[in-house]
């Protein structure tokens, strides 16, 4: 069954510009989407951009479960909408959450009759689904596919931490996943004026030996920071090339790492970086410790504020970086640590 | 942001034959696998074909669920050596499980350092790594990438229906869950010999009101038939073209199932179809009542069984129909029905 490795780098060289990062030449276009958040998230400092603001966590429905399938099954349909196509003319949904057996994709997804694939990438999800979609785009395998993903503040309490009715203290390092949903439509025929997705640079695990559920930043800042600087060598890009970049979800203790570890390194990401779970939530006015998290976090902000500013010319080139920590409560009681990942996807308006 | 719908479908018609199928125009190759189950698979017919079988369930580990982490390093690993390449040379690992949060992939590559897709598609995942996996490759992102996917029936019954200890009576239809895992490395640079992916047909999820989580294989059934179905339409190819067509894992009531809904619709199925479920174990000696299920199931039989049968030529054309049960128990217990969902991927010798 052997083969020559050393022929084989050749096949891929087009595309592939380093050992995380390949080019995608025909620059798929986002040609839509939509983002719907909870009532705490539509009272932040993002809420003028959000498309979709719920009055309340359960949406109509009676578990916490069922309301995070409905909402991405209105992120999914209305990002959809957005695009002027109908979800018929989705050749694949590319879509994953948080929750056990990513049942908020699958119960938000079931009724819609398009080809499925499921992913799980944690809150690097958003990211996960772009860099899978835009590469089946690139690759000539479809014309339309919807990225998406979504978390739920009470329905992650519940299967992470602790049941909410307990009333547990949340440490300083914590967190507040984010209610929301997004969605993507990621296309092979966008208009000019459509932001490109340019480059995907796919994350690897990394085990740094955190292992406190309550402080995800910390676990996943250093997978960020290597997947950005990756990224940025693979590219033969500056940082500076960037408007903005952007990772989620690392809360601002995460951010500060980020910022801090690259200094080290001679990066300097004090100018155009900051972090979906920094911005979501005003820290001052708003109970959250160190801020956002949850694959909607990363998902809303991207699909309500950063693709809103795309489409307005105040950013034209994103480094888009959701980040994920890779566990699960079982394993975290057997003694395993938190691996973090992150992938990045660039976005660029290109006229 | 609108556009044409109309003029889209151009763009993906070269390589998409239809609403869920694409070809392979360069035709990856499988260029090496391996399987790994554990002793009471290595006691069914087919002993002779794996790789390797475990002495007892927890394989050296504390805990079943590093049991099954390690078994999924060494099927990945191994498949590697097998294909006679360094996994410093894989470009992505496209793996997932039935674990919660995919912890026996996450954890089973941590400490590979190469760029990682989690995937979840339930007791699918082998179709679906293998789908993702020789569309990107196809697609020119990548030269090498395993497909792979694991499961434990310790892992699984504590996850899915009891504790081991509990020692609760198994109703008639229910499936025992392999412990087994399976890994294919596809790529860009095979051997002439090597067996070749040519086409992908990605399954959508189907709900056909069944919410008993100990009958699987008929939750499964309809959708199985509907990919096999919608493949053979889309290829234009007559159910007898294929050596072998093979679902994974309806188990036996599952696969009596396929074969009369097959023939309502016109369909011979009974010459050249099985399921992986029904062929791991001896009904009549072992105590599995309707057969095999779990990611493994279908891993461990394409990786052990099917691809030596391939590259021995007794099987020239081969239909790999993996199926899954999207659901949860909590899902289940909040009235949710199971959702079914079958991706099919053809491999052919070419010479």
């Amino acid at each position: 069954m052997g083969m020559n490795a050393q022929s084989a780098s050749q096949n891929a060289q087009g595309k592939r510009v380093g050992m995380q990062t390949v080019g995608l030449p025909t620059k798929p276009s986002i040609i839509g989407s939509y983002s719907i958040v909870g009532p705490k998230e539509g009272q932040g400092p993002l809420k003028s951009y959000f498309d979709e603001i719920m009055d309340d966590s359960l949406f109509g429905e009676k578990s916490w479960e069922k309301a995070e399938s409905k909402m991405l099954n209105n992120a999914l349909t209305k990002a959809c909408n957005n695009a002027a196509i109908p979800t018929s003319s989705l050749n694949y949904i590319c879509s994953g959450d948080l929750l056990n057996q990513i049942t908020a994709s699958c119960y938000g997804i079931k009724d819609l009759n398009v080809p499925f694939l499921g992913l799980y990438g944690a809150c690097s999800t958003m990211a996960e689904s772009l860099s899978v979609a835009s590469m089946l785009v690139d690759g000539g395998f479809a014309d339309y596919i919807v990225a998406s993903t979504s978390s739920h503040f009470c329905s992650a309490e519940k299967q992470f931490r602790g049941p909410l009715e307990l009333g547990s203290q949340r440490p300083p390092t914590s967190q507040w996943t984010v209610t929301g949903a997004g969605a993507s439509i990621v296309s092979s025929v966008g208009k000019p004026e459509d932001p490109k997705i340019t480059y995907v640079t796919t994350g690897k695990p990394m085990d740094f030996g955190i292992n406190d559920a309550n402080n995800m930043g910390a676990a996943m800042a250093p997978a960020a920071l290597d997947t950005i600087i990756t990224h940025l060598k693979e590219t033969q890009r500056d940082p500076k090339f960037y408007d903005l970049i952007i990772t989620g979800d690392l809360g601002s203790f995460g951010k500060s790492i980020v910022i801090d570890l690259a200094k080290e390194q001679e990066y300097d990401l004090t100018g155009n970086y900051t972090d979906c779970g920094a911005e979501i939530f005003d820290p001052k006015k708003q109970d959250v410790d160190m801020g956002g998290s949850g694959c909607g976090c990363s998902a809303a902000v991207l699909n309500g504020y950063l693709l809103k500013k795309l489409r307005t010319k105040e950013i034209n080139k994103l480094l888009f970086v959701a980040t994920g920590a890779l566990m699960s409560p079982l394993c975290i009681q057997q003694g395993e640590d938190i691996v973090g990942i992150a992938h990045a996807v660039a976005i660029e308006n290109m006229n």
